[in-house]
C-alpha cells in the first residue's frame, strides 16, 4: 500500500532534524487516532492561546466540540487560524551526557481554518466519533444526543491539508568519547495505561 | 500552610465551569512538576504555532531549552508572547449519555514573555533541572554540559505570573432521567506508566 502524502509547506517542512519529519497520512492519522487530547492554538490580536481538548478524526477532517459559548471554538469559527498539535510521549531517552538527553515521541502539527458544522447528521456523527475515540464501541452503549443537546453544542471541522508528523525513536546518541563514561544510558519506555474501570453507582446527579 | 495565589486576570479567570478553576501555586506547580512536556503557543503575524517541548519549573520560573537556531525559542526570545499549556489526563469519564462524556484532567495555562538566559550558572542550573524533571536524581549521573554545549543551547525563562489551573475529577454527571438507563457509566483511570528501562549497550554512536 502506498501511503498518501501531505505536501510539506514552509510551515510543516521540518527545518531542523529533518530526518524526524513524516508527511504520510498513515503516520499522521495513526498519531491523531491514538492521542486522547489535542492542544489547539490560535491568536487573538497577536496574543496566543493554547487549549487542551478532546477531538476525533473522521476521514479527512478533525472534529472539535464544546458548548456554543466556548471562547476557543467561537474564535476559531470566527475565522482565526488554528494550529492543532497532538503529542504522544513514548519514552525518556537518558544519555551519558545531560546535553543528549531526549524523549521518544510522536507528534502532529495541523494548521488550518476550522468551520462550524451546521448539518445535523454530520454533527451527530462527529459527536459519536469523539465518544468512539475515547473508547471504541462506546457510542452504541450510550444515549445519543437529543435535538436540544445538539443545539447547545458547537462542532468544528478542520481539514487535514497542511500537516506534518515528527517522530523520534531509539536510544540515546552520545558523543563518541562519552561512551566510555560509567553512566547508565538507555530508554525508559512510557505508556498511557488504563486502570480498573470504576463504575458509577449513583442513581441521581451529585447534589441533584 | 497557606498556599500562595496567582491573581486571576481576564485571560486566566475561568469563564465557564468556573468551579474547575484553581489559582493557587501549590496546584499549578504540582501540575507543572508532574507533566513531562508542555505545549508552547505563540503567534507570528497572527498565525499560531503550538510546539511540544520538554521543560522544568525552578521556583518562580519555567525554563525551556533547545538549539540556538530553534525557531520557536528564537521567536519567543524575540518578544512574541507565549501561552504555555500543560495537560495531564487522569481518566475517561463515561456517562450514560454521549453528551455528558468527559475526561478527568489537570491542566495549566501560563501566559507571559520569555527571556533568554544569559548567565551561565543559571543556564547550567536550568539544563540540569530539565534533566531532573525527567528523572529525579539523574543530573548527578550524567556528564554535565561543556562550555561549547552551553553556547549551542538557548535557554528561556518564563515567569509564573499570569497562570491558572483547571481540574476535573470524579464520576459522570448525567441528566436525572438518564440514571435509569442500562448503560455502564463510570471512570476509566489513566496514568502514564514507566516500562522496564532498556539499557543502551552501544559503545559508539549509531552509524558513527
Amino acid at each position: 500500500m502506498t501511503a498518501s502524502q501531505v505536501p510539506p509547506t514552509s510551515r510543516t517542512k521540518l527545518r531542523r532534524k529533518s530526518d524526524r519529519g513524516r508527511y504520510d497520512r498513515e503516520t499522521i492519522d495513526g498519531i491523531l487516532d491514538e492521542a486522547l487530547v489535542c492542544h489547539v492554538g490560535f491568536a487573538v490580536e497577536r496574543r496566543p492561546w493554547v487549549i487542551p481538548t478532546a477531538f476525533a478524526r473522521v476521514g479527512e477532517h478533525v472534529y472539535l466540540h464544546g458548548a456554543v459559548g466556548n471562547f476557543a471554538l467561537r474564535t476559531l469559527a470566527g475565522g482565526a487560524e488554528a494550529c492543532l498539535t497532538v503529542t504522544l510521549v513514548d519514552g525518556l531517552v537518558l544519555a551519558r551526557s545531560a546535553f543528549h538527553h531526549s524523549m521518544n515521541y510522536r507528534s502532529v502539527l495541523l494548521f488550518g481554518h476550522a468551520a462550524a458544522v451546521t448539518d445535523d447528521d454530520e454533527k451527530r456523527a462527529a459527536l459519536l466519533a469523539i465518544v468512539e475515540h475515547m473508547v471504541a464501541g462506546r457510542s452504541r452503549s450510550t444515549r445519543p444526543p437529543t435535538a436540544q443537546e445538539l443545539r447547545s453544542t458547537l462542532v468544528l471541522r478542520l481539514p487535514i491539508e497542511e500537516a506534518s508528523a515528527k517522530v523520534r525513536t531509539g536510544g540515546p546518541i552520545d558523543e563518541l568519547a562519552d561512551y566510555e563514561l560509567p553512566h547508565w544510558a538507555g530508554v525508559v519506555p512510557l505508556s498511557l495505561v488504563q486502570g480498573e474501570p470504576q463504575r458509577d453507582l449513583a442513581s441521581a446527579p451529585p447534589g441533584g
